[in-house]
């Protein structure tokens, strides 16, 4: 058959060299996160890992977005962090769990891919992965012309956690008069973002993110990249005395909270119990909005809700010394699960 | 604190009301790919599997997307076929290892979430997993405006698997005279995209994908909508008789089966020893597309490679009446590792 043409894939905008090279650079990034249970390298068409030393294990999966701090990230050309967020994200979803985290994949998907920009976003991913412990196996690079904008990309994680069956954290045994205590996020972590660009009317303009702002200390663009903060060493030594776990992720205490309360309570939240950063008076300023409507999309400061019983408070607030009260659990009465005082 | 606006997040383009309808449609549809070893409901912050009946397992995982598909069933408005592939190719994926799947999670990112249209791509994803046993066990919805298109999205699944680990097919053990095998894609499976919709001017021109070509029978949206096809329960019953398992995706025999060649043999591949589907032609007919890039960018009709040794190719082709020669083992004598006569 005649053919006239050469390299009609690359003029659809496909890449397929640099992909390779692509492929190269993250090699050499993810290999220092391998734990003994992986048992192979990347090419294969899965990534192996072998379980061990576990009685009754189950695995607790989650999957997660970085949602449009992406698009901070992009604006800021700075892209060593998103990936840090995306595997704190994750790690905390299933500490929630009780889990410990045990390997993790990674999709990410540009308009155009540029090894050096997967490279950064990957060896964010492998410094975080490599302080909890945690194998990065995996992923997949797709370069879809046409469906992101050249400088975009999404970022997506997929992990796998074990805890023993006996260990499993759900909080159905909270009850009447337990406390309610709370670690300090580090900033938004990775919700609210689509909220703060409209606030702030960053797409429109960008140079919005060099404003320096007395109260934050440094320009809105840091501020806002600021990673998401783990929890997974604080507390995992602490894990037996905790009834019920709740990462402030999208949705904030009122969204977030109720997934782990029985029926029949609810929990208190005393809103002066800690120090709302100045990054959300910011906004909340900036914006005009609704107490309410902060308390709902924004971590406010808290970026990990912790339940136990009143003897253990004390034990976790002694090996932890972030933590501390905010609130406690109450009957409840009427259908708020979250009352925020 | 004063406010004056209501439902500034709304206004942002978060709609927090369509996220809580999406996930009760998603429920009600992944509900009955549970199976017992899934030990909790939606709406933890983790989803829980428990690993049972296995003496040494090893995890096999994956992560795919369905790359620029998603556009073609943007274009045709048809959503219900694009997680069948998700699915599929995550499975086809973990049994070249030798895996049989578990549970799955997927990532469905949009400019806006339509509840409807989430729930026809679920809808899709439930319907595969059923049918290989895979449990759909969580996954992720986010919203992102000025990410994506209102109407575009990106779908993302990632799966796990087990093998016990003296079942792992790796390719190792393959050697000169072993014979190739060839199973029929049911068309371009994932891959290629990029290059049809430029080639027909898809992008530039929707109404191309409602011609109907008399070599395909139907239109060309139709036709490049077909299901990724599934080898899992043809491929299950013999893998024990299989020495080495190629998936077809993106790059070709070129890409893939080079994946699972150990040091000093290659495959020379027979390519007057199958009938390449219609599309193929069209497609190269249209694009004025070099042969050789033609077996670097599609599957050309055949979706899963197997290797084996002689006398089990016979005992294969009787289970699976699909599988037909396509080619052999040889010493490798260059540097080319897939020779296509």
């Amino acid at each position: 058959m005649k053919s006239r043409r050469k390299g009609a894939y690359a003029e659809a905008g496909v890449n397929i060299s640099a992909a390779g090279r692509t492929k190269d650079l993250i090699k050499e990034l993810v290999r220092p996160t391998f734990r003994p249970e992986v048992i192979t390298d990347i090419g294969l068409f899965g990534s192996f890992f072998q379980l061990q030393q576990y009685k009754d294990p189950v695995l607790v999966s989650s999957a997660d977005g970085v949602g449009t701090k992406l698009k901070i990230a992009v604006l800021m050309d700075k892209h060593d962090t998103v990936g840090i967020d995306l595997v704190n994200h994750c790690v905390n979803d299933i500490l929630c769990c009780g889990a410990s985290p045990l390997f993790m994949l990674d999709y990410i998907a540009a308009g155009k891919l540029m090894p050096h920009k997967v490279a950064s976003i990957v060896s964010g991913l492998a410094q975080a992965c490599k302080e909890v412990g945690c194998a990065l196996i995996g992923g997949e690079t797709a370069e879809m012309p046409g469906m992101y904008k050249a400088s975009d990309y999404d970022l997506v994680g997929f992990i796998v956690g074990v805890v023993e069956k006996g260990r499993i954290i759900k909080g159905d045994n909270i009850v009447e008069g337990d406390m309610v205590l709370g670690l300090p996020s580090s900033g938004l972590h990775t919700n609210g973002y689509s909220l703060v660009r409209k606030t702030f009317g960053i797409d429109r303009d960008a140079l919005q993110l060099k404003m320096v702002y007395p109260e934050l200390g440094r320009t809105l663009g840091e501020e806002l990249l600021q990673p998401h903060r783990c929890y997974f060493r604080e507390l995992q030594p602490v894990l037996e005395k905790i009834k019920g776990l709740a990462h402030i992720t999208g949705g904030g205490f009122v969204g977030n909270i109720p997934r782990i309360l029985p029926q029949g309570v609810s929990v208190e939240i005393d809103r002066t119990s800690w120090h709302v950063p100045a990054l959300f008076d910011l906004i909340q300023k900036q914006g005009c909005i609704k107490d309410d409507e902060m308390y709902c999309v924004f971590n406010m400061g808290i970026g990990m809700v912790v339940i136990c019983g009143q003897l253990e408070a004390g034990q976790i607030m002694d090996a932890v010394p972030e933590a501390r009260q905010i609130g406690k659990v109450v009957k409840t009465n009427g259908s708020e699960r979250v009352i925020i005082k």
